[in-house]
Parts: C-alpha cells; structure tokens; sequence
C-alpha cells in the first residue's frame, strides 16, 4: 500500500470537532475529539473512537458514559482548551463552565448543542477503542451552525 | 428525552458524502453514504454504517470487502447517482466508469480519492450494522477538496 495515499485518502473524510465530556461517577474529564459518526436512528447510536490508554478513554471505559458537544462556527479555540485533559474546579474544567444531567458526564454550558450515551458495545482494535453509544438525552442551547474541523487549524486523521 | 432535541444534536455532526463501493465476487455495487469515521491510525481502521437489509449492506456482508470512494467538492450529482442501487453495464455503474484493484470492490475514475477495506468487525445493532474495515489499499487521482454534506441539499442523521 501507498502510505501517502493511505494518508491522503483517509485525510479525505470530513468531520466536525467535539468536546467529547467523560465521567466514572467521581470525577469529570472532557477532550476534543472528531472521529465520530452517527450509525443508527433507531435506537439512536454513534460510534466514537478514542485514544487507547488515555485518561479519557479510560474513563468512558470505567464509566460507561459520555457526552458529545457540539460546538458553533468560531468556537475552535474552545476546543483547543481540551486537546490536553482539563482540571476541573468546582463547576467548571479548566475556565469552562459545566453541568450534569442524565449521565453525570459534563454538558458545556458554550456548546451550540450536545447529546448524552450510554455505552452499549465496545471493539479493543487498534490503537483507538471503538465504543458504540445509544443516545439518552439531548439539548439544543441555541441556534447556529456547527463547527467543523475544515474550518479549524487542526486536522487529526490519514 | 426531547425528540426533536435529539435530532437537532445528533443533526450537528459534520459529514462528508462519499461513493460506497462494494463487490461480493460475483457483482459489484455502490451506494451514496456519509456515515464514516477513521477509528485507528495503525492499523488504519475506518467504521461505516450501512443500512440494514439493503442490497448494498448484503454485498459488504457476503463479500467482507468495501471501497470509500472521496468525491470533490461540487461532485454532489455525482454522489446522486447513487442514492438508488445503480445498474452495472461492463465496466460502468449506471453511467460512472470504474476500474477495480486489490479487493475488486468499484473504485469510480472521477472519485478525487479512494481507499479499499477488508472488513474486519461487525455489530449488528440498530438499524443500520456497523463494519469496521481496515484499509489495505488507497490511492489519489487528482488534488482537490472533499465533497462535504454541509455543501449539498442532502442531509442523512439525526
């Protein structure tokens, strides 16, 4: 295989950046995030892909849970606060301000929009984990458009 | 949880639109899909969600392999043509010409870029089954940017 094909073509798939929020029930952790994708309406599920080994994926894993906020146009330095795990104080990670609902996983007070998962199916292969998750609680904060990666100085992927 | 809420998050993820191809031996097919994610970088690993009882998604089931083919931007017809299972004339599927390589799924001449999997994982939840396909051959046939959903007049999630 070409590696810089390889490279190129998977750099080909477009995608949003998230603010992907965690919990195991004692703390919260939240990272940016891009690979993933819808794959069922109903049940409503997505599949998330996230880094083996790390604090995040490590507490989706414990927890069972996680949160995808999305974010509007504009707000990629937003996301950049959480390319590192962000310290929580008190209501809030990092300089972020955050809630609770359903799952206990923190819902970004700034997101344009978020849904909350509970993990229903896991694949360990590769280098990231796979996790299935069933949406079970959804909110819209405003309205706008949602941020994607295109429009950002990242890229993560190929 | 508040329905409409759900599909106005679930709507905030970011997709392309690409040419899904597939082949069970015998015959080829390609559908028109956006529900993709890389979930690895080594080995490289992509997730498709593909529609349940579908022609296409038997093809991937019986045949184990699949072909993402990247559109470029402004390529939107292109992509519609395959909303609909297309007839296979010779070399053509409907009227898109195609070549095939590594693992004989339809790789189009006017896709911008292509990358060929070996499916590798499957779950079988929800409406749509979700494969996990590990790339085994990618190639570039021009530069150029990728056909993102945002730019067509067609929406698929939520």
């Amino acid at each position: 295989m070409d590696l810089d094909a390889k490279k190129q073509a998977l750099g080909g798939i477009s995608y949003g950046l998230y603010v992907i929020g965690t919990t195991n029930g004692d703390d919260v952790n939240a990272f940016a995030g891009n690979w993933l994708t819808q794959t069922s309406f109903d049940p409503p599920l997505v599949v998330l892909g996230a880094k083996r080994g790390s604090t995040t994926q490590d507490m989706i894993a414990s927890g069972g849970v996680f949160v995808v906020n999305v974010l509007e146009s504009g707000q990629g330095d937003l996301a950049a606060k959480f390319f590192k795990p962000a310290i929580r104080v008190g209501n809030k990670l990092g300089d972020v301000a955050f809630r609770t609902e359903k799952t206990g996983a923190p819902i970004l007070e700034d997101a344009l929009r978020w849904f909350e998962c509970r993990v229903v199916d896991r694949i360990e292969r590769g280098d990231h984990w796979i996790y299935v998750g069933e949406v079970v609680n959804a909110g819209v904060h405003r309205a706008g458009d949602p941020l994607t990666l295109n429009e950002t100085d990242w890229n993560y992927g190929g």
